[in-house]
């Protein structure tokens, strides 16, 4: 006898049903439709890559997590994002590319993490970014939220909110306040939202920070009010720096652009609090938030960056870009019960013929997939409780019954899977019902 | 100064130009579009597996081309074909499928084969099978071709033929040779396009085969005419054996209901030639030939086979299936210079605005892309010469000149790129033209 061979996935490896696969599917859809629509162009590099380019930038947390091996002599890793692969192609590509070089690319990353509930190591994203060759007007920095309004709305969202950032600001906020390595104070500011206010200020004290400049930073994150409120109290904040000033006002023209593109105005905030990562991001930082999960973090975050390729071209190449993490996003809507809404059924209609009908159920076929009716015949023999079960199990909305008194009529029954109704109807009529 | 480190991808993985990706993206989505018409549901499995899963089979050329590593004290290995992931798929997930389960899979796999023209170390595989429970009718052999036929005149082609036989024939045909062991005769049969029969002939005496087989071999296999006459033939032959008999029964089936489901009679012929590989397929076997260019070999090959999980499940489980190998496919018709009639456009719609017509420019974008228009904004300042050339580059159809006469007027200008003509509309008028 042969050995068997327990089937199962890797730990930490997220395998989908083909029903909920339809969904997942479908948002990958929504997402990459919105940004073609945006006018971003598809590109697709391999997962595998020489270990030296995708660790040029080396160490941290990522060199740990990372899949590397060796193959023959070759030092290969799995990509563990989409933005070093971009780094990498675009310098490759330079000669080939027209700048603005905006480009979507929706695939697999690797990261071996420590396995826990709602993190995978192989997962979906979903980037867009903007490159700019040696400069990149804001203007795409304004067009970004309307990217993300319009590819949540799609996804069947309204009530979400894009908070958005300037990292000049922060920059010049803390240099005023005499404090050049911003990492240690931005770390405890993000923690306002666990914490609160009073831990926060705890942890700004034992950082060794003066009570004046606590209270300032204090005053600085509890910003709060309207778009317009909140650049007002900017102003009034009369912060002597350069940065900061730059940052302000390049703040205020994103809102205006994004407004411009009609993007609503309960749908994106400016918020002080958010920094999004400690050295690659340069100027606008954006987080999207589910007004009523906000548990469930940044669904969409990204912001713009300098350089996007200096460990591998001397071209200076500024972008701005975001990405959504499909899986994660696809796994904690989907435990949060939030998918509900979206229509799992893969195939129209079931034919069922009986065995003396088979080659009249197959022309039946023929002429429902012609007129673009995703369709299937049950071929198999048996009772036909059986193969009712089967379309029940499949999820198809109709399914058509075709004995041999059905072909001489010319009338083969359709029955609704949903209702169990049965109605004896021309093909014509039944192609009218299929299409709607 | 930052070390460069020369941005390149891994010998033996394609990595395309946008322009290029359009084109193959389009190939993708029309043999996914054909899939799920035909009534398929996608999966989509993880690319790393356990190695002692994705090796359970063992041995053979396979082990030595897989990707294998370790990654703490897992043995991981990176999938080579769709059809291990799927066997140990229908058999994890068993109790939660429907029988016949039909999945479409399109996916990445990888192969550390040695680097050679047009053959790649990471390449997509389009798969459909359709799993029985225990037995699977005739009937999904006999939908195969219809679903190739589908494909391929989708995705542009009109001549080409799927050569099909059924692997009990072949059994059959030889065993009453005498012939119990087939791999050797296969081998040198399957030559027969390349050296000729004389060849052929030579290479079978060395096998210690009598003139006398040699003979009723090179009548077998020189088999030929129209589906009839071939069908004609095989009766004729009086091979005493179950096998053979059944085997050509099922072929006459396959050919009926194809026929049923429309399959032009050009495009399909029986092929006493063809086996694809040895010991895999049991019955009905396929290759698809481009008629006007042979040398490609084929493009989409498959067949039945009794029992596609053993190695992981005691469930007997029969299937038929067929397999595109998407990225050699278009780098051999891109190298053959067929994939011209594509559409390479990506964005429908450039728009061009000045310095003090942005916001306007913005609005507009809003508008088009509200009607489902793919559109960009070139934001960048510059000389409108530039911006020209970034649309010629770009290949987009159309480009919106709007200056502060043209938003005034409420008449952009809409430059048809390829001809060069400009016309000043309305935006209604402008978005009639885009729409088409």
């Amino acid at each position: 006898m042969k050995n068997i061979v327990q089937p199962s996935t890797l730990p930490g490896f997220m395998e989908l049903l083909p029903k909920d696969q339809l969904v997942f599917n479908q948002m990958k859809d929504i997402i990459r439709n919105n940004y073609e629509k945006h006018g971003f162009l598809p590109i697709d590099t391999p997962v595998l890559e020489k270990q030296e380019v995708l660790l040029a930038k080396g160490g941290g947390e990522t060199e740990k997590q990372i899949y590397a091996f060796q193959k023959g002599s070759t030092d290969i890793a799995m990509r563990f994002d989409l933005t070093v692969p971009l780094a990498r192609y675009v310098s490759q590509h330079y000669s080939d590319l027209s700048f603005p070089f905006r480009r979507y690319h929706i695939g697999k990353v690797y990261r071996g993490e420590r396995a826990q509930k709602g993190r995978f190591r192989e997962f979906y994203q979903c980037d867009i970014d903007i490159i700019g060759n040696d400069k990149l007007s804001i203007i795409n920095d304004g067009e970004i939220p309307s990217i993300i309004e319009s590819t949540f709305m799609d996804l069947g969202f309204d009530e979400f909110t894009i908070h958005i950032n300037n990292r000049r600001i922060l920059n010049g906020f803390y240099r005023a306040l005499g404090i050049d390595d911003t990492t240690d104070v931005l770390r405890v500011v993000d923690k306002l939202d666990k914490i609160g206010i009073d831990s926060v200020k705890e942890e700004l004290e034992k950082l060794g920070l003066s009570q004046d400049s606590i209270e300032k930073i204090a005053e600085f994150i509890a910003i709060d009010g309207t778009t317009e409120e909140i650049f007002d109290q900017l102003d009034k904040l009369q912060v002597e720096d350069e940065d900061y000033k730059k940052g302000v006002e390049e703040l205020k023209e994103v809102f205006e652009i994004a407004s411009a593109l009609g993007v609503k105005s309960e749908h994106m905030i400016p918020d002080m609090k958010i920094a999004r990562g400690l050295d690659y991001y340069t100027g606008t930082v954006y987080e999207t938030i589910l007004d009523n999960y906000p548990s469930i973090g940044s669904v969409c975050s990204g912001g713009r960056y300098d350089d996007l390729a200096s460990h591998y071209t001397k071209q200076k190449l500024p972008g701005v870009g975001i990405s959504i993490g499909l899986s994660r996003l696809y796994y904690q809507l989907n435990e949060a019960g939030l998918l509900k809404s979206y229509d799992q059924k893969g195939t129209d209609c079931l034919i069922i013929p009986f065995d003396e009908t088979k080659i009249e159920g197959l022309k039946l076929l023929k002429t429902l997939r012609d007129e673009g009716i995703s369709c299937q015949l049950y071929g198999e023999s048996g009772k036909i409780g059986k193969k009712f079960k089967y379309a029940d199990h499949m999820d198809v909305p109709y399914a058509i019954v075709l004995g041999q008194s059905e072909v001489e009529g010319g009338k083969p029954k359709l029955r609704n899977m949903k209702t169990g109704e049965e109605e004896s109807l021309t093909i014509d009529e039944i192609l009218s019902v299929l299409k709607k």
